[in-house]
């Protein structure tokens, strides 16, 4: 099973979408954000609430329901996500496994209880190197990255879109 | 969840556990093990069996059905055993989000296939980033942190522990 959920996709391109291709940012609502990606509504509303808890998207007073990004789009980056999504996940979950040698007796003695096992600190120091992968990279990267591939169009496709959307 | 599981943890101990003070390679059988650390032999014994398979141990052919590593300690990192254990799994796995957009009316254009999606290439190049951090540090690395804090009693206590195993 991956790591990082499904929510954290969606999340992440869902913030994509909140960023119009002159890096400009776009009020959009959980309605509109679920049906361009095809997921369902409720779906996308809990993961809103949740980047809404963490602070990265605030509701928006217009009709509809929207949401606006809290901070500008390269002020978020995808650990924020990540992080505001999953929570703070441990890649590794330590068993103190080394406390409990037979030879021990299930009295482990002061020196093997000091300071954290050595296996966890080396996998949470390869979790801090991911993590700090992630931290490196922003929503509006993301989204300057798939908006140079794409041609002028697409940004008129998916303004139009929306207009239809917002006339319907 | 975890995104390494606890057989990872289980065999990065029992490798450890194969490596004496010194630095040395310690034959052991996989009852030893399990009785060392405490936990159930059938499961341990699936773990030697993906180790064994991803050529990290090898099965010796003295009496008890022992393991020894099958290249020195300095020579297995963390990588490895996470790998033979828990074989090549993805923190991020991609549903090519991008290519369901319904201003694409399910006929996603060249454009945005190409390639990988942005989004997993940041995921993937941050679980990189873990995983070199875990092929930085080996076997021998953190037995020798282990006898580093431990007395010298500790030593003496393993092997006479094991002795009696053995004479049993």
């Amino acid at each position: 099973m991956a790591f990082y959920s499904s929510g954290v996709e969606y999340g992440i391109h869902s913030l994509m979408c909140m960023v119009d291709a002159k890096g400009n940012e776009r009020e959009m609502s959980v309605r509109e954000m679920a049906a361009l990606q095809g997921v369902p509504y409720d779906y996308l509303g809990k993961i809103f609430t949740r980047l809404s808890r963490a602070g990265l998207v605030i509701s928006s007073e217009g009709k509809g329901g929207g949401f606006k990004l809290a901070r500008g789009a390269e002020l978020i980056t995808v650990l924020d996500v990540v992080q505001a999504i999953d929570g703070e996940k441990k890649a590794f979950e330590c068993r103190e496994v080394r406390q409990r040698l037979a030879v021990f007796d299930e009295s482990p003695p002061a020196w093997v209880c000091d300071g954290p096992c050595g296996v966890r600190s080396v996998m949470d120091n390869a979790q801090q190197r991911m993590e700090e992968e992630l931290a490196r990279h922003t929503i509006l990267d993301l989204a300057r990255k798939m908006y140079r591939k794409a041609p002028d169009t697409f940004q008129v496709e998916v303004q139009d879109w929306i207009s239809v959307q917002r006339s319907s």
